[in-house]
């Protein structure tokens, strides 16, 4: 049984109809700027996208502030100035609560040649679906909170809020430099801030919307080992050296097994424990395991039960090899021994794992096993910078029943109260240095290709969830105050 | 005790030693060109090295074919015109044995960022030694053939043999085509040949020229493994399926140990016994292990004797892990779960090993490492055409003594005869097909840096192993004629 949307919302509903081409058209014109904050060479189109929604922000007479955060050092020893984050203003009404927003506005890399079916940089309309880089992650659900203040403006409604917007340009790179402006801001820009909401993941599924309230953290880990000065022939030298990429390979194989059972000792010493009150809530969340592995076509899912997936998924760790840097990666075949190679991986922590326990454990571990392999090869061991815990919040707390009657006043539908598998640093920074409730409001499906190609955003999501976010303010705006 | 140099080859010298520049310059004019057979974009870069010689070719009076062997087919599925091959002719003199000169014009792929201290495509001279991609592999020994000639030409002096030229463009890429041709012409073009020079390896040290006899084959292998239609968020997907890397490295993990014992089952089975007199020609090879060593820069060699590191490299099958395509291979950090990901390794052989053997072997024991492994996903297993046995030949023929016989006059020392760990399988056609003596008469040193950064050739080596070539073409003069 769902809660009745107030005709108060009706205007604001009917504007975002009319103007949906208009706001098409916006996400076009963001998708076409390549933020890319991964390439060093696209930096300028980064900033470039931070200013594009700045002079928007002023334009609806929001105080922006545009931070400087830094320098960025490259792995080439090089320095490159980190684009700046955006921290704006709207409203400062003492009886309102004061929510903020959070966003990103770079992307991941993208290139037609991956196996995109249309430009990545490009917004395209097949069939009611926007693809492009950013359409999702996170252009799209970023400028919708900007879409929903011209609504309220339109409607000459009163925002119910004091809004906040916190947009930056490196999450896909680590976020650097936000931790630090946040704690610098604690006490002035966020002394105010009563809720946090971040729109930056999706739906469980494709029909379903929901309301996320746990992260899973991220340790990224580089093994590096090394042979020899200089690649070399591997008809001269086969034979007489002990090569760097098979050590490699045998250190690598000793960290997880075909069951993704992580096999560093005392890895899941610290994960919290299941309750039966916990386990009761997977069971009834809506989630087809069929659907899920449609989207994928995995010859084989390693859980056959749905609690057991989302468990997987959500709150137990996982270990996943990405690549190795410095072999040879191309198509076709080079008879080399890389003198130098860098196996990579990371692992997704949960509750209540401790990003430091971890890397000792798995420093640990890497030492007996070097141990064991008896290598006289050489290697270092180093975790990346950005090492986060996980995050999870109370469901029950009443800003997340705002966010859900706003969710039934769009869809007629009670949503979901998930957790997700991914990792948003920023939202335990958000809970622990501002120390206020923290939201995640999804506007896209859980088969948006984020990170992936073909990314893309149904336009029903786009227009339902800029209601949803206009639904979401008016709900907040009869909260509490929580200073 | 060598043998004194005929008082004939004077002029020769000494016309070597006066248009040392230009032949600099010669090989300046080669190394710009860019020819990568590697790399489809610069394939006219490998056609229009090949006319550059042919049409020298031609000025030496030279009869020259310019073979069209047929398409390629890329990776991609898409077809390129495969450059053509030379076969070129200067005498037919009944009296006079035949000599086949065999060549590559194209290069390994080189760039500066690599790690190289020149432009890889500029020739560029410092304290004496030529840097340049193709300098020493093998741009430089194939166009002093034709200064040689040019020589001999010059001191009005008849070419003690009748010399036949096969010139190709896809050696660095398996050679395709090659062998068909060389089938095509056994009756024709090859038909009247006694004898067959590859001057395409190095010395063993740095400091004593050699003569090699034997090479090892090559098989090189791809492992397939696929998880999923699409690359994988790891955090989103993380923990729920079977992921193709970390079945991948299981597998290549079973393949050979860090002292590079090779974990096939039956895989020495082939391999030819040692006899004492075999062992004992490897004591008297003049070979420095320090010397080996400091030029890699290994932290330790698999072997502690000369003999057993020189039978490692020479009579005993090596495996070399090469890379991964598919996965995350770049510099910084990307959470992905890649959807397919493929192996690359490669088995050197030596005699007996049969690459269908070889190829069983290897296809049995994955199949029953899979089986161990357990996992619902699947692969593929493929040898890449191009696998070629090992060559090995009879250093007592009057064939190499011919050859010792025009190091002595060059260089005053008598050479060591030495096998190689690397692979050109058109030694073995040459051998099969036409059925004649085989011999390699390197030019560079063991420090050239052949498929490697900063790839290099010696002056010193340039301008003498041009004299050596002229007197061992002086020697085989003085061969009997075979057929």
């Amino acid at each position: 049984m769902t809660v009745k949307c107030p005709s108060k919302l009706k205007p604001l509903f009917d504007y975002i109809d009319k103007n949906k081409s208009r706001f098409i058209d916006n996400l076009k014109n963001a998708v076409s700027i390549q933020s890319v904050s991964g390439d060093p060479n696209r930096r300028n189109e980064v900033v470039k996208m931070i200013y594009w929604v700045a002079n928007r922000l002023t334009a609806l007479n929001a105080t922006v502030e545009i931070c400087d955060v830094g320098m960025q050092e490259l792995p080439d020893g090089t320095t490159l100035k980190l684009p700046p984050v955006i921290l704006a203003s709207l409203g400062d009404d003492q009886r309102k609560p004061t929510l903020c927003v959070y966003g990103h506005l770079d992307v991941q890399p993208a290139n037609r040649s991956d196996g995109w079916v249309t430009e990545p940089f490009e917004l395209e309309i097949r069939d009611d679906v926007m693809f492009g880089r950013g359409t999702s992650d996170d252009k799209g659900p970023a400028i919708s909170w900007l879409h929903v203040v011209e609504a309220y403006n339109a409607a000459t409604l009163d925002l119910p809020v004091n809004l906040k917007f916190c947009y930056e340009g490196m999450e896909e790179s680590g976020s650097e430099g936000l931790h630090e402006l946040l704690l610098s801001k604690k006490d002035t820009f966020f002394k105010d801030v009563d809720y946090v909401c971040i729109s930056d993941n999706y739906w469980l599924g494709t029909k379903k919307p929901c309301i996320t309230y746990g992260l899973r953290g991220l340790c990224y880990f580089f093994l590096q080992v090394s042979c020899a000065s200089k690649d070399l022939h591997s008809g001269i030298f086969g034979g007489s050296i002990n090569e760097a990429m098979s050590d490699l390979i045998a250190i690598l194989d000793t960290l997880v097994d075909k069951d993704g059972k992580i096999l560093v000792p005392k890895i899941y010493d610290e994960v919290e424990p299941v309750t039966p009150e916990e386990k009761s809530l997977y069971e009834s969340i809506d989630f087809s395991m069929e659907e899920y592995n449609q989207d994928i076509d995995s010859p084989q899912l390693l859980h056959d039960k749905k609690e057991n997936l989302l468990m997987a998924r959500w709150r137990y760790p996982s270990l996943s090899i990405h690549g190795i840097e410095g072999a040879f990666s191309e198509s076709g075949s080079k008879t080399v021994i890389p003198k130098s190679v860098i196996g990579k991986f990371s692992i997704r922590l949960v509750p209540n794992q401790q990003p430091e326990t971890v890397e000792k454990l798995f420093r640990e571990h890497i030492e007996k096993q070097w141990k064991i392999r008896g290598s006289a090869n050489s290697y270092t061991f180093t975790m990346l910078p950005g090492a986060a815990p996980a995050w999870k919040s109370n469901p029950d707390h009443p800003h997340y029943e705002a966010a859900s009657k706003a969710v039934q006043y769009v869809y007629n539908i009670v949503p979901d109260f998930t957790r997700e598998g991914g990792s948003i640093p920023v939202a335990l920074t958000f809970q622990d240095v501002i120390g206020k409730n923290v939201l995640l409001l999804p506007m896209g499906r859980s088969d948006d290709n984020a990170h992936s190609q073909n990314e893309k955003l149904n336009i029903s999501n786009y227009v339902e969830g800029t209601k949803l976010m206009a639904a979401y303010l008016y709900e907040v705006g009869l909260l509490e105050k929580v200073v």
